[in-house]
């Protein structure tokens, strides 16, 4: 159903913005896995709100508890159970919204396909939905630690019309990490700032778009032919809210090129079968080739806005409103994590499928 | 698993390109639909190679049979099966390709994954095992009409650097079918069948853009949170061969924008919730608006060039190699079919889902 | 993942016997149906620990909170999480179990499928598991309620020897609650109590068999060819912890008779289609037939004993023990609330199912 | 979707009985395996009709066709399409009963279900779906045989009232195949066969009671809390047409016995885990214990009669009919291969659950 994710690994949440809390079931992780409450809050501490300035101000601890599942630190194999009670609501905020449309929103859209809907702060369409997913992500980052060490990374690569030209390969986590806008270009993460500050003083928000690369994976992770790995992250990366575009390797710069131009000749490199350039950004037909793995998703401009705006009512009367409560005047430094979350869900998913995908490696399993 | 798609109304295909035939499951359609046998060759017939001097010349009739799951052309409810022979294979094309990898082909990866693989004609990761879901798709194109009369389009919005810039709005299946390269805009068209036929000539090959759109789908499409409409969508046309971008709405530019621009204010048109600018392409929160959804979907140059290519072989030695066999020189008139296909399998599906989604409705299901 | 249960109506569980709290996620529950938190605590009143002589002694509140899904006492749509915290654990009094097998428990085979246990009180594979069942089984019972008003109602008719032959039809809901067995015949439900108080006694324990029915089902629910009814059902019930054996209609005794003397001839009852005797118990071909659908399930003994037993320990040494701890002497009058919640879980997934399968009742869902 | 089974090595089938033809996707089967087509044939030979006098007269050759997923007798590790054209229909045998419900088939049901249905031969509920089951069940049983060698035989153990009471460690495949009736104790087996024809004689038929075991399978397979093994395999075989019982182990017998009498104290049996009795029927928790596993499973008497019979027509009025057709009058000697087919099936899956389950097995496959 429409609240679980993975097929080996799979994760199922829970929550509404406004609601007692979020949570999340991580079916499919082996047992053995050493796992440390605090390297989950880690994630989630990159993802919660009232980080900086140019984050909502609305205060969550965003504690995270495991009710089941791991014992000792060391996983099961049974289901995880993971609760984050929310705490800084003021659900009052939305006492002017209950009976409006709220424009670029999903009122509208939960009504028709609900007949009712949580006008608390979005309800489940809420952002804040994502926390559980990061909790998930992080179990998932764990296990990818274990088994192949490879590395997911995500940055804010543009903000609104300004954008780093930093090639992907030379960004670190520390660079990503030193700044509020998650931006590893310093100079432009400046810009960036000041350009999400005057937004929100504005009563204006902005889009943007967030890098990946996953470095270290091997190669032959992807399942043909529904659920090749760019398949899995466009339904993984699309599912996040706000989402408007997603690209892999050169992306649509890809359709200015010639097949002479755009082919990536294999070579060995260090005794690895490489490519010179890696246009194909690290998936041929849909499997991973052991190269950098990397593409882009743009978010679309967070659409509350603090100035009037017109709607319809529920009734459809049109009507004149503006918002109060507490929202990110740009959604993209705290989609980071995020964005990481995802990412690392569908590796662990398909490292399970990989390792069923061929005899040998199972008989070597079973030995 | 990866070969199945969706989750009430499923599809599970199967076939090499090299191999005896391809063939498809259709689980989940309601028994009571009218299915022609002839609508859904004419699918194929779009699909089918050696339409025209700019598609491959290989020449498949594609006849599809219905084995099982419709009785006096009308479904019983239970599993469709349809199987497509394959007829005319060339496989001794494939024999000094056998122990290399292609560039930008799967060979490598599916060598990777599997330990094996078909080399003729790319076996599984062909564009032939699409044939499968376009037969599946002409059964989800007839729920949809049975159902809510919804109208999937697809078209040729862009090849290399040519690009029409017709608005969704106007283009109309006619207009795309009026011409080989399936662009609606008749004087681009003439330009890239030109430049198709230029690349062709060189032994090179091109990229372009698939535009899309669905008419007069209801609001309410799309299931929070892990099966948005868009995250669906961005499965399902990712899973697609050569596929590298995807953008709904606006796409990537809607990074360009504030949110003050971008927000679409809901208003009334003919009694109908609206906005005056859709940018957000028909979807809200990951569920349809009853607007038009649209976006545009990104193709890679065909990785098959008819001229000479460096690369390793299995046994990781550099080898110059060249292609024979018959390929497209540029996978996009073709694909349009391909796209809908996919499209109206996550429509059917979320059709599927939509209905339970609100005690009212099945209560009115089981009156 | 095998901690989901449900296509439609999904149930995702988690919780061990002696960590922080069990929980579920009913994903798939339509909006608008109305969900009292009593109606849901009452069923887990029904299978809690400590209520009376024949039960164990350990106290358990079973406090159920409901965390999403449900606003103002009706369900939005989205995902319901539910847990239940534990409270009264004695972790020390499995100390002395922690490095040996017990006897018919599931300490070896947990070994031995995930290299690692949870020791104390049986961890996931704890009867204490199926409260999260109970409480998703409720949300089930009151979809069916509102839907279609069929009644599931389980009961104990055997404990070890001692059998009622009260015939199905005549048993009912209050009859069952009337003793502390469970067993709607109260002199037998007497005799029972009195076998069981003596196994306690004695430290030894004892098995039976929970007949049950449903009453009220539409013909129609059950999906061919791998859940059929009678298959989700096998699966339901044979997921219960010291299940041994199932019957439908007659069972095993149906092999006794010839088919001349098996089948039910159809007849008009009341304008309704039935049979004379119903020997099928209501289901034909897997699916139901508006008649009766009744069937056994049957429990193993107790593992648990008060007296001394021999095994090995995890090092293969053999070595005896004696159990202390609070355990049920016969789990049969505990089960039955547990085996009406499975069984609704699955009826509630199948009339979706069935609200999907014929196109006529999508087009008055939709109307 | 209900003509899918597996989680990991999933399939899918369809087919009619008298339409063109049975088919079978296997889905998740890994890369690598050797695969026969004879090796298939042989099973789909001991399941097809015309085999001896007890069985029905229908000639079906049931020539399995691979139509994709296997080169040079080896699996690719992408989806293995296979088909079993129909040949001897004689449809219109069928016409007389097209507008009436026979008595204990599914012509009832199917009508309630999908609103219409194929009255030939059963159409979907036909006996004839299950060839496409042993046809993915021998690819099932050569996956099994390649990583652990186990080995599943199912045999007739009581047909009508007559029960051989061979131990089940006694009995070998040999004295299986050795007789038309397929029970392995010749003197019983010369008894049943007498029945079987006694009653085809009198236009009667007979039920029975299929008897199964696995030898050789390695302890930890089956997957808490729902997918159990004992789960799996009572959607496994309660979704085969006609069973009514299903017993693990001692079955009902063990609600008799005290739990120390029923308790299986471990010992070490030439170094290895095991009991003194396997009461639990290789099976605790519902994982295996690396003991035999076995049970039961009860078919009722075949439903079709060739002896005048009281029934309604689809318009509700009573009618006296007669059946023609060609039919088993005793379904159990044909039952023995699909029960076996299940049972491989169950295991394959949860052969590959089990690697999943512990991250050293996971290491060990991609070192």
């Amino acid at each position: 159903m429409s609240n679980s994710f993975g097929r080996f690994f799979r994760v199922t949440t829970f929550g509404e913005s406004h609601g007692p809390g979020l949570g999340v079931i991580v079916d499919g992780c082996p047992a053995g896995l050493k796992l440390d409450l605090a390297e989950i809050q880690q994630e989630l501490d990159r993802r919660k709100p009232g980080q900086s300035q140019i984050t909502t101000s609305r205060k969550e601890a965003d504690q995270v508890q495991i009710l089941s599942g791991v014992m000792d630190g060391v996983t099961l194999g049974t289901s995880i159970g993971m609760i984050i009670p929310n705490e800084d609501q003021k659900s009052n905020a939305y006492d002017n919204l209950k009976d409006l449309f709220r424009p670029s929103h999903a009122d509208y859209t939960y009504q028709a396909r609900y007949g009712l809907r949580d006008h608390r702060g979005g309800g489940r369409a809420s952002n804040r939905e994502t926390a559980a997913r990061v909790a998930a992500g992080a179990v998932a980052k764990k296990l990818l630690s274990a088994l192949v060490g490879s590395q997911t990374l995500a940055w804010v690569q543009q903000v609104g019309s300004l954008k780093t030209k930093m090639p992907h390969g030379q960004i670190t986590l520390a660079q990503v990490e030193a700044n509020a806008v998650r931006c590893p270009d310093a100079e432009m993460a400046e810009a960036m700032i000041a350009a999400i500050t005057q937004a929100k003083t504005a009563g204006d928000s902005l889009g943007g778009v967030v890098g990946f690369k996953v470095e270290g994976l091997p190669a032959g992770l992807g399942s043909p032919v529904f659920d090749k790995l760019t398949a899995r992250l466009g339904q993984a990366l699309f599912s996040l809210p706000a989402t408007r575009s997603l690209g892999f390797g050169l992306g649509e710069q890809a359709v200015l090129l010639k097949g002479s131009e755009h082919n990536d000749p294999f070579i060995l490199r260090q005794g690895k079968v490489a490519t010179p350039e890696n246009r194909a950004g690290g998936v041929l037909g849909g499997i991973s080739s052991g190269e950098t793995l990397y593409g882009h998703l743009a978010f679309k401009p967070t659409a509350t806005l603090f100035r009037e705006q017109t709607t319809l009512t529920q009734d459809l009367q049109p009507v004149t409103f503006q918002a109060s409560g507490r929202h990110d005047p740009c959604v993209l430094p705290r989609a980071v994590p995020i964005v990481e979350a995802m990412i690392n869900l569908v590796l662990a998913d398909e490292l399970m499928s990989f390792t069923l995908a061929n005899l040998d490696r199972i008989k070597k399993a079973l030995a």
